[in-house]
């Protein structure tokens, strides 16, 4: 019976991410094998099934760990509404990665071939698109009724960050997919700002602090947090798309250089080469012919064009502004500590 | 002041339908304008416009009509969540339809072209998708978004009849993208179900009947009449996208059968045709060549085959057994009128 009054033993903050991702996917899990396909269909079934193993199988959980800790930075002692929201930040994300896999014509994801690609399915009708961009297409817009419906009947203030991260997420795809006009700095920015640090960071962080009945003042503060540093976790993506190592990423260290993915770094890097360089960078960017050498004398015009080292001193100056702002806010201690840690994973970390 | 206490005119069932479509045209204009794009950007800026003019311009409102009567059908008097949850309905069809242009590579809808058509943009990227259809999706997704930020904290009952139908359009859908796979009499049988008897008809009029409280019977009763009147107003589609008039469909009639869409008439004559007239089926049927001539020649085998003259028994039944359930049950009177006069308009529809 004392045993029940003493105070739990304190959890340290990994045990915590480590018990909230298995929450996540669990709930993922469970969630999806409670929503079969309402016809029997072979074609429907394996397309279901292909969306749960994207779903329950991939991913960092970055924005339901985001959740996690802005609730609980707010005092928040609900994990079970926490981690549901979670799963659905989770569920709209898988629905997105779909989309964007489709629109990028990316062959590879985590590792595996992208949705589109394993539905594909050989075809008669020449006007129609593919099946497989069908089937995907309609396998992100379940995925995204699947998140709505997890988020459920949320109080007001959840529902209203929700509905703007819809909205800016999808702005912020719009501006990146507008690859007709070429690489520009400016755009660039924009982008990262509305489909990386709002939506990834900042609006999770948010909609975990108003489930726990944050102040405004908290709700700022995660602004101010999380807004420079889900920035210098893009910028630090971009880096790795180029440059980092396969094994590590999932995918091909040419991808993005192939799919003229218009970067922060890509577009500095077309903004200050001239000559061949600029040449280079005019022929090859965005060419699907591009080889493994091709692709090492574009890392050599990144470099040489100063835009690595441009890219790496904006992120070294984002994460010092979003940890200042870490270290000073009005926030329970084991969330500064979490998100502390967090900010050092996702803007240094090694994958 | 006895004016006031007087019982107001009554209201004729077709001056309801007139004003519920004008309430749902003003809300859905209102919602768009209430949500500009997140950023200053041209191309999303067009891609709000052409949105807007899409939910705005077009439609029948069949479904907000249907959701109207159906809680009108229970003794509902609160107009206002009815045409706010039909607008939500609207906005969610017209995401899907956005959508389902582009995977049927659909050039024209409602006579003007459609929005992935509108958006294309010249390109310098042959791996990405094109601009247009990225973009489209984007707006598809946005308008499905929308939907449910207006349809916002309905009760559970409405919310759960809301989830089913999204996971009923898009397996229906998802059935009817398999072309690869031929056509077949099943196949369109089951796609007619769930992506429109279900969809356009049964949902909407029970998302009415729980707006306003219906009792299960009456729930049920909106089944009997809405799943047999919903594949009757397919049915009659399919037959007019052959044989009707194109100045009043708003599309070419040579357009169903170019694209090969896999509808019961057309599934139908595959089965039945034999010899030349199944060789003119396989090769024109779906050919992106087909000329006004050779789709004359369709025609043909469609009536000789006795496909068209099956289809129109299958309306009938089905007009038959939804009007008998209709006549029968227990709803407001004016619902039923109103009601009968829809399902003469749906299914027998010079349009």
């Amino acid at each position: 019976m004392a045993a029940e009054l003493a105070d739990p033993p304190e959890e340290s903050v990994t045990a915590a991410i480590d018990r909230v991702r298995s929450s996540v996917d669990a709930l993922l899990a469970a969630f999806i094998d409670a929503h079969p396909a309402p016809v029997a269909d072979p074609e429907l079934a394996e397309g279901h099934r292909l969306l749960k193993e994207f779903v329950v199988k991939g991913g960092k959980r970055i924005r339901p760990l985001l959740c996690y800790w802005g609730a609980r930075g707010a005092g928040g002692t609900d994990d079970a509404a926490t981690v549901a929201a979670g799963a659905a930040l989770e569920l709209y994300h898988a629905g997105l990665l779909i989309h964007d896999d489709i629109m990028d014509g990316s062959e590879l994801r985590r590792g595996r071939p992208t949705l589109h690609r394993s539905l594909a399915r050989p075809t008669k009708h020449p006007v129609a698109e593919p099946f497989g961009h069908c089937a995907a297409v309609l396998l992100g817009v379940l995925a995204q009724a699947w998140a709505d419906e997890l988020l459920g009947a949320a109080d007001p203030a959840v529902r209203a960050l929700f509905n703007q991260m819809r909205g800016e997420v999808i702005a912020g795809q719009y501006l990146d997919v507008q690859t007709h006009l070429g690489p520009s700095v400016d755009r660039a920015l924009t982008v990262i700002r509305f489909k990386t640090a709002k939506y990834t960071v900042e609006r999770p962080l948010q909609i975990g602090g108003a489930l726990a009945g944050a102040p405004g003042a908290l709700l700022e503060s995660y602004s101010r947090f999380g807004l420079p540093m889900g920035e210098a976790f893009q910028l630090r993506d971009d880096i790795l798309g180029v440059f980092g190592d396969p094994g590590i990423t999932g995918k091909p260290v040419t991808d993005d250089l192939r799919e003229g993915k218009a970067t922060v770094l890509i577009a500095l890097a077309f903004a200050e080469a001239t000559g061949s360089a600029l040449h280079l960078l005019r022929t090859w960017h965005g060419n699907p012919d591009l080889d493994d050498a091709r692709a090492a004398d574009l890392r050599q015009v990144i470099v040489e064009s100063r835009a690595l080292t441009r890219v790496e001193s904006m992120i070294d100056g984002r994460v010092r502004t979003g940890l200042e702002e870490l270290r000073t806010c009005a926030i329970d201690e084991d969330a500064r500590q979490a998100l502390t840690l967090m900010a050092g994973q996702l803007t240094h970390r090694l994958a």
